[in-house]
């Protein structure tokens, strides 16, 4: 993870200020949402590929459980005619297509709307996954990049028991609980690397450490900003006493509310630690530039003085003019005599500096 | 945005303590308030403009929403006697009147009152939008600077269905709306600009870079300290259950409870991340300090032990009075034996300083 | 308001451990308390100054709202006196005497208790305002150094509508009012002092500048302290439900509780801008250090190296004792070719140091 | 108060993990507990010392309150006896020999539990006092290192009404009004402390500052840790709704909350404080390290430049050899010259340092 | 306690997300469980190790109290068909393979699920323990390494009477705490540590030191991490009013309850510890480092003027040539009057620095 590739921590794009709600945030350039099916139940298993929306409507009802899954949230025409088949409210529309919600819970009186945020890249950014649990049916919406739900899929193929008798809360359950639980690599991955700045840091620090903690900071607080909100829906979910969840179910959504706590605990932990790592960063930079001053003290305070010794009898008073004028220079001993005042004043220092401690 | 302007972060005007209330805060040289009245239901729609607020009296009950906007609160007259025809209450008056309230939601018998605050400005100060939701009419006050509710009145007058049969409580939420969503581009504004000092920051900060983040944290302490009532208060909104709201409306409401808590959870995320550019900031700077003491170091510890060297054989000590007196300088090889001894010197310490990595 | 002078954040005067309660902390020196009464009602308004609490008895439903003002609470038989005239329970009264309560509402059978701090001086200390809210009568307590009161008072002279026709909660609440509200022009002040400290801060930081803001901090931190406690009260008051308040005045509460939130907040941002003013003020010590450090650095790294050149041909090696002891200084260009090298070393320093971005 | 004593923030004795409950921590060393028993009423009053516990049984009932006061709880035997004379609950006995336990109140279905802790010595630890509230007695056991509740016996020896009336539940909140109260003197001490290191940090802060300002924080970290939970201990007192406490004695229960409720908040304040202080105190030790680089960088860059010339003029090049050859060593004027040129780099220095303004 | 030894802070093990819920996280080289088993009543005790799982099931319901120790989880049969003897629902299953939860309660229809997790090793890390409370039987399992259950096992031996009368909700109590006790023993030791660190801190702290603060930093924040769910799992057991748990037990699992509060506030606040450790050792750093230069700048600053004015005289300007150049050369006191000259500048120097403060 490079520190350079930042996660975004933007406002999202968002409507201007005073327009009519439930106006879809739709792009032009977007392609037609693509509509997977899955119409099951414990005897039956139906998988098709939808083009138009309206060819949904004659599945309702049909089967058990209907999964409708929507891939493409940007193009308004397909997005309003799901809507217009599944009865839902505009202001749910608006939320499917704005793909910048947080995750929250939603009752309205034919369904349950719930959005979950799903980690996709390093540096993560999130998607947007918008669910509608309905009566007989699970409507799923996806950004788009890439598809997401493949490993659940495959468990209704497999014909898990469970899975088959379900009923469409389980598989709403198992929609969350896929998402809430891709979190865990991501954090897997930011802990990894958080233990490689660690090592960093007490080892060698270089001034590209700071950095690189604060990129991690950085996508921590993001991360934290978007996971937070999955523990009140879920937990909002469980509260909520819906008709649409039964008791069973309710014990597997207890499940990703663990889930979701243990997520959002880490990524605060993760947040601490990256706050020690820069505390600890700065210590490390402070004790480097103490070691630099002390040698820079040690070698100055010895030479300067010694210097100035050898200057002074580097002057050039006439010895001739005056008895009084540098008599030194003419002594017998007066080299030696000079060499032996510097040893003495080196030592000197040098012994006061040992005492201090700083030779150590 | 200059780091120059800064916002107001200060007590807002305020009567002396003591003061009766519902005494109002008005402004002697302040034009009568200019009043916009529109009045429409499903089938009709009448604009006009009213000079005197006695004319609004009997328009009281004639269309099925009553939209008075008026713009400008510092004329006393003006306030008064809007406040007589619709029977406001005078702490209501006074607090439409003294433009430094927070946002709230405050239920009176007959009507709910709400106080919300509309960024405008770079850096943003706000000003405030005092809302009035009765039976069959809607007062709307701005401060007056400016007219931000042209958006809504284009909505009103394009006919749109939801609109026209919204009932007096769809177009309060409409007026609540368009207040709340206005923060995203003054967040997303400062989101640009942090994300600029991150870059400079993290390049190349210079002494004015720590007065620029403090410049956006202080912005952004006066925005959360504005932003965070909103969420409050349209959560008592929620709550309230009046039955001046139709669980029509509530859902749009939990709409502009979710932007409340966006900006609000954005202000926060960014006021996170300038204290961590501040803490960047510092370990960048004190990085510097430390290349800046490496070098002097360097420098000092090489060539100050080398001048003593040179100051030494710079001695006047004279080679004829004894044998020893410097008789280096009557050497053969005196001049090169010098030299090479401050070479030596001088590549002992750069291997010294090289182990200990000064030199990368 | 200097930084000498400090706010007491103290233990204020309390009795000794195990003191039985009801105990009056009083003040053998303190003159009896002075006792200013007001009797009013819609049609009437009786001012009179009373010696000896007794002569209040007979004054008990007379008028619709009796006004007792306390002037000093440390003299005991006084307070006692009144004590047992309303009878007032030992522990109020204890409160009442011990002048370092935190605000607060306490109901008793017969009557409501309220404790209030009003700000003095500057910086600003706080006095004891205690209220008791009884049917037919409001006592009010001051500690004694000033009287606080007169804007209320004059409201009565006034002789307004709802002054005249409020009830005692009404006078309570006028009376609370002007504490809370009296709050504002403090908060201004330091708001002021803030902006003041602001501006020095980014321009020209004296050491005293780190005292100053330290100064205000502590101010902030016992504001904080007193203030947070009246929006707890107003609170308790609101939601007490006490039939001695009409929801005529329950309305008139709340805008007290408003503006206790808005002190509270304003303490807070205040406390926050002042954390920001310290950090801001190190980094620009920080940064002025490294700019010392920088001319220190260019001048030394260039001035040593010539230094210890000019040094080398200072030495005294005799040419005359062989070919090899400084022939330089016999060269033609000896001197010329001595200055080009010090010049070339000075421009490779200054070449180095621009690279580095040092010499802007 | 010295910084090297230093208040315990340590687990305290605690029994194996997997310890049977209701094991009593005892010291094999222990003396038999101490006896005191006053049985009182409005007409009466008997102290006795008991040394049997068993002698206790036959007072039983027979005044109106009977206080036992146990002093000293490492002693098995003493403590199991009075356990057994008023059927005390095993957990009870256990925590009140485990002398560790936070301040709590627990309600058993025929008496009142509550734990407090009192400070005693300096830097304060906590001893703790453990109250038992049952129907006609109360019990009470204390550590034993020196008896707290003498002001307590002398109320009730003096007579006064309220203390003989009061029933048990009164005497009670004697008892616990004494600990909460005894921690005001502590504060103060803290707070006097606070103030003396403030003066020092503001004036002259020596290295020993930090380290005192540490030791307080410390002792405010425990202090907060103990005193805290007596607040929730008295709050849930008052809540609880017990029979055994009379509506009378809720009043001062009320009391001694609010004493609970501002220790807490001094100490919180207080250790606000001391960060304060701690991030002057780097502000200023910053700041002198600022000055005294100012004064190395002037005199370093006025002579290191002039040292230079001085060194410049004392090469030894041979003027005889050519007439490029430090002629200037010739001028008339030569030395007035270089004596000028350094005058004009100094002063170039001095007003390069005077503009950047660090000669003030 | 090493540094180098770093307690885990990361994720867990987890299953890929979109796995089917109930998947036992098992391990392929897992050997079988081993599952002992204690049956007791008041009158009985059956101590048994059992191999086979279905050899649990004619035990059901033998005894007043069957408890089955399963020990090592990563069998995914044995833990299947302990789940299939005691009808164990597929989550809790899962909760209990997986060995990465949070301290939890949770009521299934038919028992109570708890997990816990017990400190081993140090740095401390954790094992998962689970234990499952039904109608006459209590399930526990360990993760496997080492046997943590012997004192309770031991109690049941000695046939206490509380223990043997009990019934199984005081054995789960019993387990639990025996698992809650454990941390007091690591706290303790931590606490040990933070005061080596502590005096080392404030005497004589090498670079080594912020490593150290910083590895019991993350020891604790890993411990908070693990240790504040256990408090709120315990007070999920105590307000839940399962028919499992008598009230009897119920006075147990509050002490418990607080011990568990204990530990988390002995964490917390050693947590503060040392934060304020890393901020006294950064401030000692600090003043070390003003110390050194203190003794750089004096130097210095008395030896760098005095070169220069040794290096003034040292030049070889030709007194000869003229009179104006260095006639000093060729006075009688010349020498003298350098020296002297030299002397009242160093003297200047130390008085100017003694002034400040700096020679102390």
């Amino acid at each position: 993870m490079s520190h350079k590739k930042r996660s975004r921590l933007r406002v999202g794009r968002y409507s201007a200020p005073g327009t009519r709600p439930g106006t879809l945030t739709t792009d032009p350039d977007a392609p037609p949402s693509e509509i997977q099916v899955i119409a099951y139940g414990p005897e039956r298993l139906d998988e098709l590929e939808v083009s138009d929306p309206a060819e949904l409507r004659p599945l309702l009802g049909q089967a058990p459980v209907l999964w409708v899954n929507v891939h493409g949230v940007g193009h308004a025409e397909s997005l309003q005619a799901v809507g217009d088949v599944f009865q839902l409210h505009p202001l749910a529309l608006e939320d499917i297509s704005n793909v910048h919600q947080r995750a929250k819970v939603e009752p309205y009186s034919e369904y349950l709307f719930a959005i979950a945020r799903m980690p996709t890249g390093d540096p993560p950014n999130t998607e947007q996954i918008s669910i509608i649990l309905g009566r007989g049916f699970v409507l799923t919406f996806q950004e788009g990049q890439g598809d997401h739900f493949d490993p659940v899929r495959e468990r209704i193929r497999l014909g898990g028991a469970r899975m088959r008798n379900g009923g469409p809360d389980y598989l709403a359950y198992a929609v969350l609980d896929a998402v809430v639980d891709s979190y865990f690599p991501v954090l897997d991955r930011i802990g990894n690397h958080l233990e490689t700045l660690e090592e960093e840091v007490l080892a060698d620090p270089s001034p590209d450490t700071a950095a690189r903690i604060h990129s991690i900071r950085r996508t921590l607080l993001g991360l934290r900003k978007v996971v937070g909100p999955h523990r009140d829906a879920v937990n909002a979910l469980l509260r909520g006493g819906s008709d649409l969840i039964t008791s069973q179910t309710e014990l597997f959504l207890r499940d990703v509310y663990d889930h979701a706590v243990r997520i959002t605990e880490l990524a605060e932990a993760y947040r601490e630690l990256s706050s020690d790592l820069m505390s600890i960063y700065l210590s490390v930079v402070s004790n480097r530039m103490n070691e630099v001053m002390k040698v820079l003290t040690i070698i100055a305070s010895i030479f300067i003085p010694l210097s100035f010794i050898a200057g002074l009898y580097g002057m050039n008073f006439d010895p001739d003019a005056s008895r009084w004028n540098m008599p030194e220079l003419g002594w017998t001993v007066g080299y030696p005599f000079a060499l032996l005042i510097m040893l003495l004043v080196a030592g000197g220092f040098l012994w006061f500096m040992w005492r201090k401690g700083w030779l150590s």
